[in-house]
């Protein structure tokens, strides 16, 4: 048996999203990546601005975003529709034949709704690498196509979840490691882990779960942040051989100098 | 050679989108059709609404509707979101493995935008024959899955376009059923071709080119069914075996009595 094929999941989330100029350079950046290759996209701006429009406002219980049923119809109307859609049709736009995803479609990613303790999250998908399904995934990738994935789960009796895209790409990377040699690339608005937010210069070029713990109990990351490096440092233990977070506008430079490299 | 497969190619529009128990009845119908399945759908009404909850109104000119950028943002976010992964969600609660898409997932069904002579159309795709490309969908299908498919498409240039659901499913199904035995249902609120559209006894059992042209010279055919007809005819002369049109909730029947046969 030869060496595992390469994949790439690129994660993207952040003002890239909103930015057509911003986002066609990233695109085609991605397309270059050369191996198999996974989108999975977070919504941007947009849902809150079209919720906002259709006069339906965030709810927020102890500083956490609640999804209702009526929150749960506007991220499924964008992300997996105005967003998804766009991107599919601009990545082909490029030559690069993406199909546009949710994880209902062909079962590839089921979720539990989120059971509740002290709140009523609503209608949020938690992941569980046991209701991953890769089988339509891989004959999709092995088939030149290019799944891009919305962040919207369903728990296989008919009910959407709001998922979080982070965390998705995290599983799926987790999940095909065994198959492909998978780089799990997250892409957001900042260079990487800073230890100053506000300065560029403060780049990590590498961190470890150590450090990570250190900067976290000294208060230096960012609370955006920690959900990001937790799925990522969860990414290396399950086998994902690479792991970086890095400035969405950068991805060209992955292979020479991009962002803060995760390391075991 | 042995005999070629038998593909369904089912097209779902009008009340049933809305009516979840109908729904959940016709996707059951659907998904007991044995051979290989493609599900087309239109929006239903919920289009109209979340376009008039956004303030957005529909644009018609000479009573035609037009698809502007607003409005081309709520079809794909209705269409190719809500809809589309809501039944997806739906069918693969009855073990129906559905992967939902538009036309520009996979590059399968791409369109031109309209040509205006007197009437702009706006973001309005037109189909053509030498521009669907069935090797992914075919691909899907001999692997199990089970297309959805909103009526939206993309130019091949990044731009959505809205397209007719009808026409999507008829070109379809002209450029499979060289490959399948193919069946096209067109499933709706009516029971089929009605002489007179208020009473369920003057069903056609069965219509030929001729009978229709007779028909719509003497005014007898409703509107919004003779492009319907016309789509069904030229699937027909392209080669699909079988074509009916019939009512939603009535699909279980199809192999005994269902709808009005269109006959070459």
């Amino acid at each position: 048996m030869g060496a595992k094929k390469a994949l790439y999941i690129i994660k993207v989330g952040g003002h890239v999203i909103d930015d057509s100029a911003t986002l066609h350079e990233f695109l085609k950046a991605f397309k270059r990546l050369k191996g198999l290759k996974i989108l999975v996209h977070g919504g941007g701006k947009t849902a809150t601005e079209i919720a906002h429009d259709l006069g339906i406002e965030a709810k927020l219980v102890h500083g956490r975003r609640i999804t209702d049923i009526e929150s749960l119809r506007v991220v499924t109307m964008v992300y997996a529709g105005l967003i998804n859609k766009n991107l599919v049709a601009q990545l082909q736009a490029i030559r690069c034949n993406a199909i546009g995803l949710s994880g209902a479609d062909g079962n590839m990613i089921q979720a539990r709704k989120r059971i509740f303790t002290d709140i009523d999250y609503g209608f949020v998908g938690d992941l569980d690498q046991q209701l991953i399904h890769i089988n339509n995934l891989t004959l999709l990738l092995e088939n030149g196509l290019v799944p891009v994935f919305s962040a919207i789960t369903h728990d296989g009796k008919g009910q959407l979840l709001n998922t979080n895209a982070d965390t998705i790409a995290s599983i799926l990377a987790r999940a095909l490691s065994k198959q492909y040699d998978t780089q799990l690339i997250y892409c957001f608005d900042k260079k990487g882990v800073l230890l100053d937010v506000n300065d560029d210069n403060s780049l990590l070029s590498e961190i470890n779960p150590e450090r990570f713990e250190h900067l976290k109990s000294n208060g230096l990351i960012a609370d955006g942040m920690i959900p990001k490096l937790e799925n990522a440092f969860q990414a290396i233990a399950d086998g994902v051989k690479v792991v970086y977070i890095g400035k969405a506008d950068e991805l060209d430079q992955l292979n020479t100098s991009f962002g803060t490299k995760l390391i075991p």
